[in-house]
């Protein structure tokens, strides 16, 4: 009987020596899979190509491996991102030394992809400069979420940090007013201003904004409502405050 | 062998006699699947029950109807609705006896159940007064809509037409200001008016907002966009609009 090969998608390195070969060659990885129990040698390998550096691992049965693949994958494989991840510290210092405004979209912990995707098309269609995402705990630029942003993803450049309290420290003594969207806010929308460099934050649909990152922004901006379930879906939310800034900058 | 049974959705109905039943006891049927070459006697039974009706008829291969169940269905099967639809010259009636202020949200043939419910959701949440989506070509209000909607179509009161020519003209002949969103617009939408009684229309994703309908409006708005792809999913388009109609009424 033929045995058939799950072929893995084109975002998808396998085998310990692709996989370490594209740690070392500084390939923009999401995140990784390894084999529960995975042979000690081939972890210890592993272990040292990721020696300093800071992906996301998970320790999963075979069975989800082989479901991205059934190639030779030893146990081992990486999600590629399709698209170069930019150091925001550096990004906006390129842009202080022009002068020019910068408008980032910070997303904290925002898991879902299709959100994600949805987000970064809205953010390119309203002008954002960059949307920053941890390194952890975040949806990545994944096939999908290209797919979803309608190619805003290959347009919008994403910065991805690991550590968002120290990144928006930096925005901050740069000058940036921080500005975070979340239902505790007491700023309605329309009185909050975007004009001028400024970071704005949201968080997931889940559990909102961090606590650290509630307690250093500069203004906490609330969407007024008028219905009963007063909870909008996180990509509309986004929306609606990204219309506001362009608002300011056309006409008010 | 076993034959085992794959049973119908709580939104199906099935077999001829329990369709029948369901069209003349006035239940809020989205649409009837017949299979194509159904035997004679049972389709004029059908048809008489359905004369001087409007439902959308489809007529598919058995395998299709199979899919949804493999109860006896008899080669018939209908969707129905968790939610009453309103009639909407009934329902503007009502409120202009009153002197309410009413806005309409209307939906020309958005046919993407998870756009339907999220924009029905952040038109709950936005305070609008009712949706209206003609009954054919038309995403309808199905468990899987109600859901996305995160409860919102469990509220806010979604009506019907056959003809939404006919009901704008009814709306504008009402005294509403007919608004279509459309990227042909050429007023800002910072600088449209919603107050007061309104009709806010937007089109398909595909191909806007029919011609017929464009052509009677009072004002055709679009948002201000800075990006290169500069196309917005609509449910966040509609979630900008209806912002800029709550910053109006409470702000500006």
């Amino acid at each position: 009987m033929e045995r058939r090969i799950k072929k893995a998608p084109s975002d998808v390195i396998f085998g310990i020596r692709a996989v370490i070969e594209a740690i070392n060659s500084g390939r923009e990885i999401n995140k990784i899979l390894i084999q529960k129990g995975l042979n000690k040698d081939l972890f210890q390998e592993l272990k040292q190509a990721l020696s300093g550096k800071d992906y996301t691992l998970q320790f999963v049965p075979i069975e989800k491996i082989n479901k991205v693949t059934t190639d030779n994958h030893q146990g081992v494989l990486a999600f590629v991102s399709p698209v170069e991840y930019l150091n925001i510290e550096a990004f906006v210092d390129a842009r202080i030394e022009k002068g020019i405004a910068t408008k980032v979209l910070v997303l904290d912990r925002i898991t879902d992809v299709r959100n994600f995707g949805a987000i970064a098309r809205s953010a390119e269609c309203m002008g954002v400069d960059t949307i920053l995402i941890p390194t952890k705990g975040s949806a990545m630029v994944t096939a999908d979420a290209v797919k979803t942003s309608a190619g805003a993803l290959n347009r919008i450049p994403v910065c991805t940090t690991e550590s968002l309290k120290n990144s928006l420290f930096y925005l901050q003594q740069s000058e940036f007013r921080l500005v975070a969207c979340t239902e505790k806010g007491n700023v309605p929308l329309y009185e909050t201003n975007f004009r001028g460099s400024t970071a704005i934050i949201f968080g997931s649909e889940e559990d909102g904004i961090t606590s650290d990152l509630l307690n250093m922004v500069d203004i906490k901006t609330f969407i007024p409502m008028k219905g009963e379930i007063a909870s909008l879906n996180v990509g509309v939310a986004v929306g609606m405050l990204l219309y506001e800034m362009v608002r300011q900058e056309k006409y008010a």
